[in-house]
């Protein structure tokens, strides 16, 4: 495709990625963690961006900030468009920012073209969609959709401070939450990097997201006896690792047999494996893991679940140690993303001469919430082999201005088509 | 056994022990970590204890603190009784403290007694028997018996320091290395809480060791791929953990196997497993793991080693990483304790009416690199449960009082006894 011609600065877009991209832990590029003083860094230099655009900007009682500009009808409601500028540690330069930038561009080039919507337009940067230190991920799109429980404001960081007291720090405001519960969006949509080869192996522009797949969090712990590994015969043993080693050789397995089973998204990893006390010379007294399960089927999820709550049972019995617990962290179901707005980001992208494709999300995303409260879908732009959560995580500076393009002109015709 | 009418002063043996358990980390008792201020804090202590038994106070150039009674006859050189003072994280009172407080009652006993020896008597408190920050363990004991090499000096703790540096901070002179390396020393007696059941399940006083188990560390690292946990395909990952997890069910495996084979002592531990970079939302990119592997018999360990050599070769291959290293941290071969030593710790254990059994240790000890350059045996007394390397370590007052007493009665009829 040649991305001449698009209706929009994809200098500019792409100078605004690389300008918060600087914004990092120096000794862990890209880290900008939510909560951090340096994503609060971040927010300033975005907010700056957000004015300078001639946004109104703010930060609602769920800590997302807010830049708004006005529509001609004040009766129509708003089309927002958005996602995240956290990162995890050593994360990339464009999960996120790069449909938080979008939003900006689309808002700068509608002015630089004179064209005034009739809808509000909304630039969106959700809190904390990363798996944040307190334990839950996406806390800003749940806290815009009502879906931020009471109990969720009690998780703690490894510090000691409660979500509650990080929400207050960064702006937002935990004893009105219901205040961010938003019923006057009318449309949302976010651009993001496919984080996956699908686009790339196609030789496409980007991708229509069909549904963003459910994401389940399990947590299991084993507990032995940290026993003397020279003198604790083989026997005598109550090895926690042993168990949990079992369980992760277990969880791949099965993940496997439901992956091969058909064409529904499945995926399960285990991430977070710690051994306690962790010294070489010491049998495992307690092992900790965390079990992360996606599909967009949730009948696969809940066959997985089961026979992993079966087996890791059985590996615990077999190495003479207790499954001391078997929690589930998170469950978000999988969402699909809305028919009709899949069908406008269909149409600009061939009229801008882009090649598209249907995709699921393996990934979640703010706009999996968002579909509670509004029409919301998604646009993926390809990024190289597939990398993602890591600094070689890479976009081209044009693809990113087609997908970005492709958002602009949903907007725009949103605000025509749009039920009034 | 009645511990009654034992010769020495039980109490103040247990004092000594109980008030070298007070200096820990408080959030974490019993901790006193080799080249911590804590230790430091132990040692100064310890360094007055022995000064107020009438022992001239010294550190070598090991690092290893010296307590010296000088003998009637000079020519005649130096029966030593000494352990540890240094703990591993959240361990126990008596691993290691136990040999050290033994060695100064022995002296303690013997002025009360009016007993002048013939030979100088040290006792001695070995630098960092446990495994060290610096990835070393027995690090005094090596350097007494000229086994520190200059390589060990340069191996670094995770905040950089060389284990040179540290060296010189708790008072050793890594220049001058070679000062420490004894060859004045006729006999070395430590005793040790026995880690394992046997003596308790068979309600023995003490234990002689026969043989200290020859100990080797492995370190193993696997690398793959961090991807994305929600949108890289099953099929498409490069997994660090599958491989070290499925190399941790081998290792089991392996070592059950050999342990059931027959009489030698056979044991296998992953202690240590970390994974990078260890989120829940990230397919794990690296793993590392440490395999301590323990026996009698070095043909075993030497099988053990090749079939996991193989194995995890394999297991990296099933996962589709790499096994980017197999590197042995160390390797001490098991050695004999002295035939001669050991007679006379039974006799002496005989004669003072306690029951004592011949005993192998499955851990390693300072007597095992003492027996480079002099006999030397050991004194093994219950613990609770074989508990060890834990806060719920446990020795009787009574069990300690017998075990020094025999390592009394031997100091005694070494001194007589040794060949002039």
């Amino acid at each position: 495709m040649a991305a001449t011609n698009l209706p929009l600065d994809a200098d500019r877009l792409w100078s605004d990625v690389m300008a918060l991209a600087e914004i990092t832990d120096p000794a862990h590029p890209y880290t900008r963690r939510s909560f951090s003083a340096l994503f609060l860094d971040g927010r300033a230099w975005l907010a700056r961006r957000f004015a300078d655009a001639g946004l109104a900007v703010r930060i609602d009682t769920a800590g997302n900030l807010i830049g708004r500009l006005d529509g001609a009808d004040p009766s129509l409601g708003v089309i927002a468009v958005g996602s995240h500028s956290d990162t995890v540690p050593s994360g990339g330069r464009f999960d996120g920012v790069a449909g938080v930038a979008t939003g900006l561009e689309v808002v700068r080039a509608l002015r630089d073209a004179g064209v005034r919507l009739d809808h509000a337009i909304e630039v969106i940067d959700f809190l904390a969609e990363e798996p944040s230190e307190y334990g839950l991920s996406c806390v800003g799109s749940r806290g815009m959709v009502g879906a931020l429980a009471p109990g969720m404001l009690e998780l703690t960081e490894p510090g000691g401070e409660t979500l509650r007291e990080a929400l207050r720090r960064v702006g937002g405001d935990p004893d009105r939450l219901a205040a961010a519960r938003r019923d006057d969006v009318r449309a949302f949509l976010e651009l993001h990097i496919e984080q996956g080869v699908v686009l790339e192996s196609q030789s496409l522009d980007v991708g229509v997201v069909t549904s963003i797949v459910g994401i389940r969090r399990i947590e299991i712990v084993f507990e032995g006896a940290a026993d003397h590994a020279g003198t604790t015969p083989m026997a005598l043993r109550h090895d926690a690792l042993v168990a949990a080693a079992n369980t992760v050789v277990g969880v791949r397995r099965v993940a496997e047999q439901l992956a091969a089973e058909g064409s529904e998204h499945f995926v399960a990893t285990v991430g977070i494996l710690t051994v306690e006390p962790g010294g070489s010379n010491v049998v495992p007294g307690r092992c900790r893991l965390v079990i992360d399960v996606r599909s967009t089927n949730p009948a696969l999820t809940q066959r997985f679940v089961e026979t992993v709550e079966c087996d890791s049972a059985a590996c615990a019995a077999a190495a003479r140690v207790a499954r001391a617990s078997l929690v589930t962290l998170s469950d978000g179901p999988p969402v699909a993303c809305d028919p009709m707005l899949r069908d406008v980001l269909r149409r600009c992208a061939r009229e801008l001469g882009l090649g598209e494709t249907d995709l699921a999300s393996g990934a979640g995303h703010d706009a999996a919430f968002m579909t509670r409260i509004t029409p919301a879908a998604m646009v993926f732009v390809p990024c190289r082999n597939g990398k993602s959560h890591a600094p070689e995580e890479w976009a081209d500076r044009e693809a990113l201005a087609a997908g970005a393009a492709v958002i602009l002109q949903a907007v725009k015709t949103l605000d025509r088509s749009l039920p009034r």
